[in-house]
């Protein structure tokens, strides 16, 4: 990669493009891994990740992370991972904006793998 | 990792325990990767790093990353990958917190082992 194409992500340029839902785009990539970003909202499949541990953090809004065990809320400056294997549930009650940062192989729906919503071809943004 | 141990990270509360400069938290580890919180101030080392790219975002203040022909400026909800082999220079003319995400051998300084400001054993956070 050249220096020229150095350049940096302002994230709320990206989230301006982005007018669905559960539709991660790939706002950067380093070490074999991707930085995603996509906009939540209402509930999300009880899925989980048998590779990947998953990172979310919430740039606007608000959004839960449903455990089978218990329920986490972020909020802007949170971020939680969820380590491989558990599964988990993402529920937006409101439009939330969210970063995620996993490996580039990781699906978003996890181990439902042909769930209406998952994205197997994620565009660049 | 127990569920009991799933707990979300609330990144003011973990900047507020971090009373120096260049001296990278671990905050949280996903896919051999590392979530890492410092306090920059001042001007950094040129350094690169062989064979890690490293991600900045800034949560709070603004840095600038010198890069050997332009100087990106990273506000709050801006962040930066630079590419491994790439000599970068981190300055921050106030306080400034970031976020970084780097694989867990990246070592702060990079090809400047024996920094002043090298850090080989991070603390969590």
């Amino acid at each position: 990669m050249g220096k020229s194409e150095i350049e940096k992500v302002t994230l709320s340029e990206k989230f301006s493009l982005i007018n669905d839902h559960w539709n991660p785009r790939v706002a950067g990539e380093l070490n074999g891994q991707q930085v995603k970003l996509a906009k939540f909202l209402g509930p999300f499949e009880w899925h989980h990740h048998a590779n990947e541990d998953e990172f979310f953090m919430v740039m606007k809004g608000q959004i839960e992370i449903h455990l089978r065990d218990k329920v986490v809320t972020l909020r802007p400056g949170e971020f939680l991972i969820v380590p491989r294997g558990v599964e988990h549930r993402p529920v937006a009650n409101e439009e939330a904006e969210v970063l995620m940062f996993e490996p580039a192989s990781t699906i978003n729906t996890g181990n439902l793998e042909n769930s209406d919503r998952t994205r197997t071809r994620l565009s660049k943004i």
